[in-house]
């Protein structure tokens, strides 16, 4: 992408509003922009990456046997009526009438619709398990929404939903996802702290929360540095002892903090952080399938209620919690994996013909060899093109000027360590290739 | 997928409330379920579908040269009272308010959020075209709606809107749209009738809608047979006499119908038609840009309104009028480029051991092939099997049975033409992967 063409619309102030830095270098670096508290427009870099952290969720559910399909995000509120939450929720349940006074909500999670899906659907035990999942806009009436897409009122949010005959195989597909997530979160660069947690409005007895360490987080954790090691791959959610291997460590938010337990924690491996939640598991048995009748006939030909449970990524706060997790003074630093491009090319003097075609021929090849590009080619200052990329943060940074091609040279920099490498036009390209 | 695993929840009868053969289809081959009046949940069979048109309508919006952002399904109102059209708009606009009492509205249209997000950002002339898309969900509250996904009240929209300088410069923007379009919808298999059209509340000066024909349209169309023909690679959208080409054959809604000018087309091209819109273009220049103040400094220093289009495809209504375009009386007939899976295999007896390894040997191959296969390894009659599938309407069949099996071949059918062929193993999977 040519960045004279690109609607990018870079900020040079630092926006008031933005108390955190993923919310301010996100407006810098024209990701998104607020239409109302809350609700954000994410402008076409921001929507690259939101696809890309989106694409990786979508990818590891299908890996874990999870299917796709889509709810709306309008419901009717008598499905919540059956569970008994349509008065429960409180305020953050948006409710809405339509032209005939229909009661509605704009649906901030989907335990009641997709147990009526499942229902209308499912007889036998045969049919299971089942695990199914959506990618889709949730809204939570926030009363302060803040911190940008944070803590958004309009958010994208993946959950999916397990149907199990019992309690153990609920349990293993529990612990199917939690592995799932542990991938999802370490895909994406992020070092994920699992805690037991609270289960809140959506009950049950099993819960936990996946946290990405940051001073701005809103939860406290407590835990062992020991699990920041937990290797997802020697996790077998099939073993009956999978739940005691994760108490080794100890691990939990101020909700399910017992002080008791973490000073048994050897002193050196203590840590006590600010936590962003960035997913939850729930095991909640029969809490909604009992009340909806969402039963099966069971192998003795019983009438049995199955067990559910539900997972939840919160895909729009990711972005927000990549950055949180990786930037500098000067800008976003992205993971390679969901980087908006990967290489961001610098034409240091475009009047230049030399550098004009020195820089279309190095973009030309990059594009051709899959490489994801943004040129940027406009009349500025050298010292403001070496700004906006660093503010974008594009791991790879390709600088073409008309000293470095006297000695046939363009200087190839890593936006993470900062180290610059000059290097002739073909050796750039196949360096950048072969990192892809 | 194992059609045994797979959430597929198939209807032998035929629901009452759907009148029209997509709605019908697209219920009984358990694609959707209702949610609420016009509110669908799309099941994992047609998510995939609906993935694919999405697709096709990104891929060509891309190479036309628009920007893919994604703005919010809720807007503040006080954006609408901007344009005039908040009071306008009527009651297919869903209204509505947040906790803080704050107006609020679910998006049927994105002419004043995108204004909004340009003006913003845009300042000269020298930043133009720009031309922005999103693919989102809407919401139009019909009094009554009906025939499934083609006139539900949540639908997914592809919109973009274009900014130029003058209105030279947008038309060209308008017929490149147009190009486009018509490639959009013979990618999927259909043939658009692109016509004159009135612009309605949207505004404007010039409209065209592309329909596709159908008995159970809502539009009735006249036009001359030849623009069936209508070559789109042969469009220049930058040509002064573009607009005087596509003139040249009749083509008009009833709303735009001139009876004098149609009886000038000869008698054998003559066509009146139903047909289904799903797609339409405005050009209205100034209309919103000039109350919203989204002005750029012109190449003379002076202050100019910059003209507008809007483009719209109707992305899920498509998956409907698709089907009404290609169907049979035992079901769906899918164009390969949307379909949800190209191959069904069907085991007749997967309790028998020759049967069950060859089944699970030709699905295995398939699938490392990159052919999406559907295996349909129930416990279930021949019958129910081959009804399950013509439902379905996956372009290819591939039946393993043991009468075939001992003459080492399977068949192998094409689902559009029922032509049918008896082939071994080797050269089944051959056929298939190279059809790809």
């Amino acid at each position: 992408m040519r960045l004279s063409q690109y609607f990018l619309p870079l900020l040079k102030e630092t926006p008031s509003e933005a108390q955190i830095a993923s919310h301010r270098l996100m407006l810098r670096a024209g990701m998104i922009r607020q239409t109302a508290a809350g609700i954000y427009t994410w402008l076409p870099l921001g929507f690259r990456v939101l696809q890309k952290v989106e694409q990786i969720v979508r990818e590891e559910q299908d890996a874990a046997g999870a299917q796709e399909l889509l709810m709306p995000t309008l419901q009717p509120a008598e499905l919540w009526r059956e569970s008994g939450r349509y008065e429960d929720y409180g305020e953050e349940m948006l409710r809405l009438k339509d032209r005939h006074k229909r009661e509605m909500l704009y649906g901030p999670t989907n335990e009641e619709l997709i147990t009526e899906i499942f229902r209308q659907a499912v007889r036998s035990y045969r049919d299971l398990p089942k695990n199914l999942y959506h990618i889709q806009w949730k809204f939570r009436d926030e009363v302060r929404p803040r911190f940008g897409v944070m803590r958004g009122r309009e958010f994208l949010m993946k959950d999916n939903y397990s149907f199990d005959i019992d309690k153990a195989a609920s349990l293993v597909s529990y612990f199917r996802m939690f592995k799932a997530y542990m991938k999802t979160f370490k895909r994406m660069g992020l070092t994920p702290i699992p805690v037991r947690a609270a289960t809140g409005p959506i009950g049950g007895d099993l819960s936990h929360e996946f946290h990405v360490q940051a001073d701005t987080g809103e939860s406290q954790l407590y835990f062992d540095s020991e699990i920041e090691k937990l290797d997802e791959d020697k996790l077998d959610p099939a073993s009956p002892t999978v739940q005691d291997e994760l108490l080794k460590w100890y691990a939990a938010t101020d909700e399910k903090h017992d002080p008791a337990a973490f000073a048994r924690v050897p002193e050196a491996r203590r840590r006590e952080a600010r936590g962003i939640e960035v997913g939850q598991l729930f095991y909640f048995g029969t809490k909604y399938s009992a009340p909806m009748k969402a039963t099966v006939a069971g192998p003795k030909g019983d009438t049995v209620a199955v067990e559910m449970g539900s997972y939840g990524i919160g895909v729009s706060r990711l972005v927000g919690a990549i950055i949180e997790a990786s930037h500098d003074d000067d800008g976003i630093i992205w993971p390679e994996s969901v980087a908006p491009f990967h290489v961001g090319l610098v034409n240091l003097r475009p009047s230049d013909k030399e550098c004009a075609e020195a820089g279309e021929q190095l973009y030309q090849r990059l594009m051709k060899s899959g490489i994801d590009t943004l040129y940027d080619e406009r009349e500025e200052s050298p010292g403001a093109k070496f700004a906006a990329m660093d503010l974008v943060g594009l791991p790879w940074q390709v600088v073409v000027g008309p000293r470095g091609l006297k000695q046939g040279v363009v200087e190839v920099k890593e936006r993470k360590t900062g180290v610059k490498q000059e290097l002739s036009l073909d050796a750039a390209v196949a360096r950048l290739v072969g990192l892809r």
